[in-house]
């Protein structure tokens, strides 16, 4: 048992979430009822805005994790002889060709280091080398690094060769601007839980309306028919399986916040702070980004992990998180890190605080040397 | 604004949850967190005790709703070549013959009226008739009617036969004993907002370790693939994806609870006393219900609609509204019903004030000719 406050959670989702959101999950609502449907709608057309999406996209929300919606997404938006072009600079890159295959869609990875990201010029290669290529699935944030793909430049790309565009946001939707009037998206995926700052539990797809309208008999599953969960809502105003309730419920508050707070230009920005003051913090400390600053975003920070030998990420974690910050493990294979998000209902002062909890916890450990064992390629 | 106390879900989950429930979803836990993995391992642990499978079964978690599970229990267990013979006598065996239309795997469906069950002799015969089935997929209480199928007959019968049976136990786990150490049964499907009372938003398949360990390679899905879902959470004690982390929460509290008041025995009991309460009311009203008490489970009541010309659903629906409680419309197609729930956590008190609430509505509707406008078949 955790006496006290809670543990701040500095992980990219599930995140720290508002009071405000979490009390809003303390009521049972029916599915079949339309004040919570009403609900349903009012999410559904604030997160087209979200992209400024309203004159031709629509949402369709569906249950499950962020990784559901985005197999969702993929099976519906690309048919079946259709072919995919990943761009491939991190795990959930990687999780996008995982499900190609699950899916039995024809695909290509264009493979980069992790710390790099995909030029307007590589796509176009990658375009002229296969003529096969029918969609661009691109990660907008890759949150296994925290790197910022550029997703203006690889949409201008998508648009001059007329191939579809399917937008992998999870972590960066409402954080960092994704513009549906400045170059065609077919569809921008994420969830709940990330910076909308909702609790994790359902996911959703903001599909363009008229690439949706051709999606009927793409999916490969029942619980997963975008098409389907789409023309039922639009039918019954219902969903068609049970939601998750008291999340939609506490989604929905939470995206008013969201609005109140200014939309993505503040909520980013606030974010932005809260990543400079990490990364000030910890450099301050003697620890070293993965990334250059000119390709982070404002999400989740990777740190390389102390080259001390008593150093080790268990313990460091425990100790830090007995302080009351949730710290995140690094996804990287070739050197070990550790990830710090940025993201949540929280502001500079947790970012100040987490430099000191660590501060106090290396000398705990007794950790001196905080250069990384290798540099960085 | 509702104004006052929420008002009570006589539907068949969402449900009324408690406030003890719902308040556990006032805390952001990080999924990567010890403290919350030992939360999934309790859960999983409990939920195979209920259908005393402790020595043969496992529990698999899934995020979304009921029908993910049942489309993820069918793609991973059945395999590519198997046939799955689907007793028929309701809207959620139906969708169970969709998912498999969806899943391309061979099915027969045996069709009944949807006031009756299915015998071992029918089955038996559908054997019989039909060699290359494999496995038997059953409804255990029928939700669109509220009809309890005889499932120890049935698991019986795929017994004799070397069938495998995966059951359907979305509104019956834990109000109706189901006895996987009696009769063999390689899954039992249900999900965190039914009998057990939790909020919805994830669902589990309870498996028979032997055949799940056969399953690698079926699933048609990144998402819905079981046995991957099973092997990563024994390696790391973590869901794959992000889990609804507050719904687990919740729902970990409500097994709790759930325990405290002694298991699926207690629970019945108080269901039945729900049921017969409110079955015992409104026949006092001059209401008939569509199923026969022998095949009445005490989970959802259907009544038929009252013939009165002054009568209509969407007006009755609202007035009971107003009055504290919702219902939930019927299902069938031949015939007007509505649907009351005897399940969540209420008593037999709110079976008593919903009758009220009723009586006064149709009162207020002048509504005078209860019987149906048609007789039962």
């Amino acid at each position: 048992m955790i006496k006290g406050n809670d543990p701040i959670l500095l992980t990219p989702g599930p995140l720290t979430t508002s009071l405000e959101t979490k009390q809003a999950m303390l009521r049972d609502w029916g599915s079949w009822d339309v004040t919570f449907n009403r609900m349903t709608a009012s999410i559904c057309a604030d997160l087209v805005e979200v992209i400024h999406g309203g004159a031709t996209h629509v949402t369709v929300p569906l249950q499950g994790s962020g990784t559901f919606s985005v197999e969702a997404a993929l099976s519906n938006l690309v048919p079946r002889d259709g072919k995919v072009l990943v761009p491939q600079n991190g795990a959930y890159c990687q999780r996008i060709l995982k499900i190609l295959k699950y899916l039995g869609r024809a695909h290509v990875a264009l493979d980069l280091p992790e710390d790099r990201y995909p030029t307007a010029a590589m796509i176009e290669e990658a375009f002229a080398k296969d003529p096969a290529i029918t969609h661009v699935a691109q990660v907008h944030c890759e949150t296994g690094t925290g790197i910022l793909n550029p997703l203006a430049e690889i949409g201008a790309a998508c648009a001059r060769h007329g191939k579809g565009l399917i937008v992998d946001a999870m972590s960066s939707f409402g954080a960092i601007d994704i513009d549906a009037s400045a170059y065609p998206i077919d569809a921008v995926i994420a969830a709940s839980g990330k910076c909308i700052e909702g609790p994790p539990g359902m996911g959703f797809v903001i599909a363009r309306k008229a690439v949706l309208e051709k999606c009927q008999g793409n999916s490969h599953s029942l619980a997963m028919d975008l098409y389907d969960q789409w023309t039922y809502m639009q039918k019954t105003t219902q969903w068609r399986f049970t939601p998750p309730t008291h999340v939609v419920a506490a989604f929905h508050s939470a995206l008013g916040q969201f609005k109140a707070e200014g939309g993505t230009p503040a909520r980013g920005a606030r974010y932005r702070k809260n990543c400079d003051t990490l990364i000030a913090g910890m450099q301050a400390l003697g620890f070293r980004t993965f990334l250059t600053p000119e390709v982070q975003a404002p999400v989740i920070v990777t740190f390389h992990a102390p080259g001390d030998p008593n150093y080790n990420f268990k313990d460091f974690y425990e100790r830090v998180k007995s302080r009351g910050y949730i710290l995140y493990p690094g996804k990287l294979t070739q050197v070990e890190t550790f990830r710090v998000g940025c993201i949540g209902a929280i502001d500079s002062n947790e970012m100040r605080n987490v430099v000191s909890a660590v501060a106090e916890t290396l000398k705990e450990m007794n950790v001196t040397k905080i250069a990384p064992l290798r540099a960085a390629a």
